[in-house]
């Protein structure tokens, strides 16, 4: 709290200085602020102003600035950057490790990347281009290539010395051995070195069972192991065990922010990568298809009722009831669907344990489905004065949410097993499933006892 | 993938063991494993396999046994040990941290935490009593209470001595420096011990202006500004800033799980601590309330179309199409719901830009409800010959398309700027909105062309 309130002062601050055109003060407020700071400053400019005060910092203070970018995220930091001429945007771009410049440049424009790329010193754009090679959402793209490394044969003094002479490296807390081929033999624990005598051979003390992901080891994969076996870095290798790049833990939490956004966002069929402040029209491209599909399906469940219109023509009251038999089973598959979905993404639930979690849905369906349905009932009698109109609706009720509690855990379980995101398309299956039995269920009920519903 | 196939073969070989009753082998096999790995396979187990196979690890390596309890989180872990008596629980709490003894302690039935409390010794029992006294979800709860610090009095050589006299802290990274007060005055890391000469007061080389955690702190918090500063790990202070803690980045990689889950949840109408085992009856309770407001807001829009029941009567195709608008309605809100509910989680979408949020999502909600309302439009007309029917359709999406995206986007932004958490109470609102909407504009539109509509 007193961390944003210090953020909201400085965000005031730099509006008025903006506004007045203080730059000399803007800058020197700009440059005390730590980068990710300066990302949350910068979200809540209005362009204009983001544009100035990047502008103002980028020439002052390129390697900040592109921090910054780099906190935005590679959206929108990719669409800060992109007004920029592509020899500026190549110049800012060397000034960041290149795991967080390539993670920016593929969100540029494809013609403004290609000729970035062409302009940033052969070495850096070289380092850039590789890990554009790897899939996205691999180790291999989101992997720092620059990582500090030591020979198997060094005594631990060496190592220090190494240490010492490599100021720049960042967060280093685990030392990774190599063999003189660049193999990955090893790990030795930065602690580990205070605790033993220079002349020891790093051989001795090191760790040779040690954890490591391939370059194409997917992403979720990756942050799975460091978060189960609590890591603070995983050394990345090719497909013949040689050292490659290293994943820090931090890199980790985006990942895991990332799928969760993910989860979420399939849930709801909304693409994975669309934010707040994704262009409307690239929006509305992307929700569409889900909305289409959706649209398909009402129009299924509107041909069950039509198959009933001629009950309805009889009994109008129908018409006001069977939407909730729908809602009440879409809302119980809804939270079925997000317990049995989110247990298989933390890795909770498998098919092995399912027969357990099926039978324990099923119970909650249909529990919740006896005392809701008994409630609406009662409602429906005391407004209509009908008590079979009301038997019918806690009937259909009943079965709706037990076919909602059964499909909202066996769909996603399926999905699972053929491979499916289960996360990606539950949810339109089993609204679709819940409609329909809804609808089918009432009405069908209502057709075979409509003698006790007409009006004697 | 190939960690998950090697704890399929362990899981394999540890149920053939089980059932050949060979334990001397079984108890080989789980000590070798990983504790993440083996809560794995408990979670894998059944019942009673799992009370076995935990049995004969606690009677020989008890620290191993609790250390994957505590992997499977509190709740499954403290289901697993409450069915052993209070003595077996106090000694087996003993072997792990104060702060996972007591997440563990704080889930047990409130007589044998009470048991096991009083059956530790008393020094640990004291510090599990002192973390239970936080609130849940602070800093406090969370924190790991032995924490290694120096006296900024000391010189490198004699924090290096102290860290090797000090073998058993884990995860040390950042050396907190206090005064003889304990006050938190600095932190050096364990890197910059190394870089300079023994001699060196540890004053000299301290960074003095570091972040910190008060206990009373909102666990999210602190893993935002983890998260954000990229740190490794956070000290906790009293209001005295005396350091009673750390919290390090693994706990802070639970935390951002464990709210990534309640938001999930909080949108499908979840309790945040349901998990795809949580009892049957417990469940039941927990998503009991929910379904009830929705069954409550279901006949709220049952009403809306009780008052349209002539029309319905004279034009019984209006019951057939009428669920398509508020269904389209339903997905459209959920979809922008989730899009601003996320947004603000990730700290993207805040008041002060808010505005062009609700600019962008209202013209995809006109965009798509145009497109979708169209299509909708020429099957009514196609199947129903009844041109009239499908623009009254077109017209009644796009204006709950709109009411959709519009409600979307204030909903949560106005229960945040009221310090509610805007994924609790946001889809109840909505659904009820876009179905109340959706029937009134289809049923209404539906009354004033009525003449249009009747067969001629």
């Amino acid at each position: 709290m007193a961390a944003q309130r210090r953020i909201d002062l400085v965000l005031d601050s730099v509006k008025r200085l903006l506004r007045i055109g203080a730059t000399g003060n803007l800058l020197n407020l700009l440059q005390k602020q730590h980068p990710a700071d300066l990302a949350q400053i910068f979200g809540e400019l209005q362009d204009k102003e983001k544009e100035a005060a990047f502008s103002l910092l980028a020439e002052r203070n390129g390697r900040l600035a592109m921090e910054a970018v780099s906190e935005l995220g590679p959206e929108t930091g990719a669409a800060l950057l992109a007004t920029r001429s592509a020899e500026e945007i190549a110049k800012l771009a060397q000034e960041i490790p290149s795991d967080d410049a390539a993670a920016l440049i593929d969100y540029l424009p494809e013609e403004l990347s290609a000729a970035v790329l062409d302009l940033m010193r052969p070495k850096e754009s070289g380092v850039v281009e590789n890990l554009l090679e790897y899939d996205e959402q691999t180790a291999g793209r989101i992997m720092n290539p620059h990582v500090f490394a030591l020979s198997e044969d060094m005594t631990v003094g060496e190592a220090i010395t190494e240490l010492q002479t490599n100021r720049d490296v960042e967060m280093v807390f685990y030392l990774y051995v190599v063999d003189e081929r660049n193999h990955l033999v090893g790990v030795v624990s930065l602690r580990r070195l205070l605790l033993v005598s220079p002349e020891t051979p790093l051989k001795r003390i090191m760790t040779a069972d040690l954890m490591s992901a391939r370059v194409d080891t997917d992403q979720e994969e990756v942050a799975r192991q460091v978060a189960s076996y609590n890591l603070l870095a995983i050394p990345v290798v090719d497909e013949e065990n040689k050292l490659v790049g290293v994943i820090t833990v931090d890199d980790i939490i985006d990942v895991i922010k990332d799928e969760a956004t993910e989860d979420i966002y399939r849930l709801a069929g909304v693409a994975g990568d669309e934010r707040a402040f994704t262009p409307a029209a690239e929006s509305l491209r992307k929700r569409l298809p889900w909305l289409g599909i959706n649209l398909g399906t009402a129009f299924l469940a509107a041909f069950v009722v039509s198959l009933f219109e001629g009950t309805i023509d009889r009994i109008t009251a129908l018409a006001v009831f069977m939407p909730i038999v729908a809602g009440m089973g879409g809302n119980a598959a809804t939270q079925t669907l997000t317990v049995i979905v989110r247990g298989i993404a933390l890795g909770e639930l498998t098919w092995g344990n399912s027969r357990k979690a099926l039978l324990k849905e099923a119970a909650v369906g249909v529990g919740n489905g006896v005392i809701l349905g008994l409630a609406a009932a009662a409602v429906v009698w005391v407004t209509r004065g009908n008590p079979v109109l009301g038997l019918i609706l806690c009937a259909a009720m009943i079965i709706n949410m037990f076919v909602a509690a059964t499909a909202g855990t066996l769909i996603p379980l399926g999905l699972r097993a053929a491979n499916v995101d289960p996360a990606l398309a539950s949810s339109v299956f089993i609204t679709t499933l819940t409609d329909v039995f809804g609808f089918f269920s009432f009405l069908g009920l209502a057709t075979i006892f409509m003698r006790y519903l007409l009006p004697s």
